[in-house]
């Protein structure tokens, strides 16, 4: 109870596309903790911004409160064909450095399955660092299970470039 | 060259909704040999149904001769805010059992890649099974990495059943 004022203060809404900036910060900040990619400011507003302005394709929710964007969560749309019904593929779960180990990253997270469920969606999937045994154990106790799949990728070369 | 006439009868198209019942199989019979699902005809073909009603979320491709599909393979599109911009998750990767070990696969395959190039889709993803060193060598032959990433999932149950 060290910030009260602050804790009452916070809400998870909708990102708006004023909250680019900071998304964009965030989602990079996060790259910059992972393995497999570099942080790049262009293509992170980019994706960000097309998932801001195509709803249908997903939704980006953050915890914020009246100063700052405290941490965000990045909800895709997609079609199973094993589940039969739309599924989400959920990406960029940041809880900003400065407010970690208190608790937001399992808010957003609740926010995340409640909305899930109240949509009917089937599935939640997400691809979590092999490295970080703290993430895995975060999203387990959250009640998401390790698949029998291994995922393998193709980077398509900018050939305008 | 056992079967000239039908070999030079094949070709890759975007799947009808006619084609829905044997795409169905085709999901079904890849479903059967994956330790992490269960076939159910029902959740397929509305899957299937779904991505095919909305061109928008995904394209099907088929292998056909003029008897029947012999392959499949199913784009789904969605965003990355790490490579910025729209990228592909491929999934239900099939070749009949029938016709198998005749290159299909990788007939499927590079034209999956070359709809992703040409469309300026940035990133094909897969996941495939992590006990199938066979289906990993053929992707890897195609290009494909293995990423330091883990799939994590939460499957929703249907509160309505």
């Amino acid at each position: 109870m060290s910030s009260p004022a602050l804790t009452s203060d916070t809400r998870i809404e909708p990102a708006i596309l004023d909250d680019l900036p900071q998304l964009t910060d965030l989602v990079m900040s996060l790259l910059d903790e992972e393995q497999d990619f570099v942080p790049d400011r262009t293509k992170q507003q980019h994706g960000l911004k097309l998932i801001l302005e195509q709803p249908n394709r997903g939704r980006i929710f953050v915890l914020r409160n009246d100063h700052s964007i405290i941490g965000m969560v990045n909800l895709l749309f997609t079609i199973s064909t094993a589940e039969g019904g739309f599924v989400i593929l959920m990406e960029d779960v940041i809880v900003h450095p400065m407010h970690r180990t208190q608790g937001y990253g399992s808010r957003l997270l609740s926010h995340a399955i409640e909305f899930a469920k109240e949509k009917q969606f089937k599935r939640i999937t997400l691809l979590t660092d092999k490295i970080s045994a703290e993430s895995q154990r975060f999203f387990q106790k959250n009640g998401f299970q390790f698949s029998h799949m291994i995922p393998m990728r193709l980077i398509i070369g900018d050939v305008s470039k």
